[in-house]
């Protein structure tokens, strides 16, 4: 048998878990300031309530089946149609607006020969039932937090209004959209031959921020934004074709694989399973591609090893002085490892230490035993000072800050 | 279309998604004071993984299907099996011993009639590579610990040591474990039809605690676990027959329904994949269970509810003015809401605050503009102030300590 992890998915090692974990949890406190709630929906739903809602292509990539008691189930795709359930489903139940995040894993069997993976982490947040535009500006400003809370020194939300596209064929849009990537004289090339007169793409270009976004980005600047991080601009297409008012993306200066983010309001489709019109403005964050620019730019914070420090053990005899202060040191709020086989020689239990990115180890020999000290060594500095247990709970609180 | 949740499953609206965040959240942060690391595997595995390894029943409920690409797949079952395969396929990156815990959902066929669910979280700790007593010690600190942190005042960890079975039949053991349900006789009445000499039980419940397991308990408490939390119960078997060694069980004083978690030494399962013996402890705590019992025994905490305060709105020409109070109660710590529609009633406002559980309020009308203060009024006393900002900032603060 080949002992591999599925193609097209992944295992997450302690290393790139605390990362993931630490952008979820920075992404959430930043949610709950704003009043956002958390939701979660299962990994499985009745066949029928996914398909149809996300196109032809869509359907194709929905993981399918048929459970042991011969219902059709899918696993989950988005979670944007959940939601669309769940406001159906508890609408007596639910505050309105109902402002909540939902970070959860979904499955789409892609292609994995584009880089893709076949099981992703979305982060999303959305207000539903309100056409407020004060709703699009508290997104505009969860954004510009979140961002800003992960260490993000230079990036732009990047905004436009679907309604400048109101006189152009959908493809027209698509081809639009492609701007940044093929250039000016390309895109009018590829209008002509969409029977679309260019000058509409410069009329476009030379377009005024509509009075509805200019209302929305004003109320953003009022809750904190930095005006300089709003750039209108009028050719920002995203391609789904639901948007129904703002719209828009998240660019990370020196990150050049595309947006760390997308979103906008859509008023026409979480009403689907309601049967009537619930408008909504949301947000995805790019979480993959937000932990790899955290990466590429050096913004995780060192803290992320967990553990502040290992106790070793110098022997058998000495093995109960070494439980003492490894129990003293967490009860200080210290994060403590102890090594676990007394048996173990000291240059292996440092070697352990190292590799599990641990900065310090305590090491209580028979002198410290006798003069009640402990040694404390950094194992980056390879410095060491022989100090009282309270002296080394001081030392190793500072380190952490 | 029905509009309806998959049965067997569950959607967590925000009430009860704060409640499992917070048990994670603090679990998460004892495991780290222990140097437990994070680990996440996916979804999906190759179903030659999974197949053959829960057993003739267990292997009936692993959720199984043939993907588009024609591969056959299984769901997570439990979270052992994959960190077997883990620990084969990373065994020259892992430090050992690799101690991890792991927070997934799982899924399992299994017959909704008895009041289970389809989908559940597991949460397990599990220490690998590693025959130490102190490891198993530590396991014991760690449940300690961890049922503390979350509030329990009174629960016992129930222990005991497989070898003390070393003469019985599976069978036997079995029946053993039915002994709090049925009672004495009835268990010696069905250990006869088994042939085995009721005697044996006699001789059972009259065990002193092993030598191995003594030395467990003894580190424990240098690890600060307190004594009478430990309990010695000879009797205590558990259904599962890979245990090699000690055997626990988490009982808590008034929640009747059964065990808050469970586990034990287990050195022949984790090696499955590698092709050697590899020695491992842990445990799993039942997670809906622990959510179940804190609830009944009222251990969440107020503050669960994330927003402390809820920004109104007087008049659309008093807008500017909540919007910044807005801005600035958020940029001092606290987490806050501002009610998105302009247009709303007071009446309604104050009724959005109270369907989310939000405390205290915040209206600036005409008189407090006048004055430069905001009216603070607190919706479960109907007491009201005006104040200050900084003053209202400040009773905030207080007022979710």
């Amino acid at each position: 048998m080949l002992i591999q992890t599925l193609k097209g998915f992944r295992d997450f090692l302690p290393a790139e878990a605390r990362k993931r974990q630490y952008v979820i949890n920075t992404l959430r406190d930043v949610f709950a300031s704003y009043g956002y709630d958390p939701l979660e929906t299962p990994t499985l739903e009745y066949e029928e309530i996914l398909t149809g809602k996300y196109g032809e292509e869509g359907d194709k990539l929905v993981y399918r089946f048929e459970d042991n008691g011969g219902r059709k189930v899918a696993m989950r795709y988005d979670q944007t149609v959940p939601l669309s359930r769940v406001v159906a489903q508890y609408q007596n139940e639910l505050p309105m607006p109902f402002k909540r995040y939902q970070v959860q894993p979904v499955w789409r069997a892609e292609n994995t020969q584009r880089g893709r993976f076949r099981e992703f982490l979305q982060c999303d947040i959305d207000a539903v039932g309100t056409t407020s535009p004060f709703s699009d500006a508290e997104i505009l400003a969860i954004i510009s937090d979140s961002y800003e809370a992960l260490g993000f020194k230079d990036f732009r939300i990047i905004v436009n209004d679907r309604s400048l596209f109101t006189n152009l064929p959908p493809k027209a849009i698509t081809v639009i959209d492609k701007l940044k990537k093929i250039g000016l004289d390309e895109v009018k090339k590829e209008l002509q031959e969409l029977n679309v007169s260019p000058e509409k793409l410069d009329s476009l270009l030379s377009s005024k921020i509509p009075e509805n976004l200019q209302t929305i980005i004003d109320a953003a600047k009022e809750l904190g934004v930095p005006e300089k991080r709003i750039v209108f601009e009028p050719t920002l297409a995203r391609g789904l074709d639901y948007y129904t008012g703002i719209i828009m993306e998240v660019e990370v200066e020196g990150y050049t694989v595309g947006s760390l983010g997308g979103g906008g309001r859509y008023d026409n489709l979480i009403g689907i399973f309601a049967g009537r019109t619930i408008p909504a403005v949301g947000f995805a964050f790019g979480f993959d591609r937000v932990v790899e620019a955290m990466q590429e730019q050096n913004l995780f914070p060192e803290g992320l090893i967990t553990t502040q420090v290992m106790v070793t053990i110098f022997s058998q005899e000495l093995l109960d002085n070494s439980i003492e202060v490894t129990y003293k040191l967490r009860a200080s709020g210290i994060n403590t490892e102890l090594y676990l086989d007394p048996q173990a020689k000291m240059e292996k239990q440092l070697k352990y230490a190292d590799q599990k990115g641990i900065n310090f180890v305590v090491i209580i020999g028979t002198d410290e035993t006798k003069n009640d000290k402990v040694t404390l060594k950094n194992l980056r500095t390879r410095e060491q000072k022989t100090l009282a247990l309270e002296e080394v709970i001081k030392e190793l609180a500072k380190a952490s800050n």
